[in-house]
């Protein structure tokens, strides 16, 4: 089956296009969760960002930067911004393509207030933890990097 | 008020910490949302990203690259993760000095279900936009990017 984003890319799906050069484009989510929810994408075809040469990581993030700063300075006068990758399918990744979502915020917003609503249950699952288990965690991800 | 985050940088607060250099540290999230959940920040005092140099945020990003493959490949066994940017109070950003979020994820883990459990809820207060709407806002971004 067909990556929804490599057909946008090669312009046999529609898309509202903010930014495109020769290795990434940009363009509307069309399901925003909030108005001037954009994303944006390489043109490789690669599931996980670690399949990227580094280099177009890098600039997968500064053309992220350069867009977040544009959303900031538009007229949608947004007050913050999310930046969010979801790096595969069991992290929310709902296209298998890696996109970047850049998610403008208001204050006080509805997404705002379902946080707020959902903090209570949450805190009850979500527990800080000890710091020996910590302790634990940050020697696996040590151990892994060495 | 002294920030947290510098306090744990100058070593006078506590923190399990996984990675340090002299422009970035790495450490465990003291709350976290899913065992492995980590942050890494710059050292330099900023509160949105845009606010870094280029390159210190260039290298802010591909040392979470760094360290989100240590993530996978660490006895965490995780099955994906996310990387997460709340670039400001109102986007969620409880700490205001930048720092990027890797949160490992499992297969149908409680976060997975309580998405589900959102799902139908939110998709009721988020519509997918009309097409109008959309080429309206890539039109005020793409704006603000020249």
């Amino acid at each position: 089956m067909a990556c929804i984003f490599c057909e946008i890319i090669a312009g046999r799906a529609p898309a509202s296009r903010v930014y495109e050069d020769d290795d990434y484009l940009a363009f509307m989510d069309i399901h925003p969760w909030r108005p001037g929810h954009l994303l944006v994408i390489p043109k490789q075809h690669e599931q996980y960002v670690g399949g990227l040469p580094d280099e177009l990581a890098h600039g997968l993030w500064m053309l992220g930067h350069r867009l977040a700063a544009a959303v900031r300075r538009s007229d949608l006068n947004c007050d913050d911004l999310h930046f969010v990758l979801n790096d595969g399918r069991h992290a929310n990744q709902s296209v298998p393509h890696v996109h970047l979502h850049i998610l403008p915020r208001w204050k006080g917003d509805f997404l705002t207030l379902l946080g707020q609503l959902a903090r209570r249950p949450f805190m009850a699952l979500v527990k800080p933890s000890p710091r020996t288990e910590l302790d634990r965690r940050a020697a696996q991800i040590r151990e892994a990097m060495s």
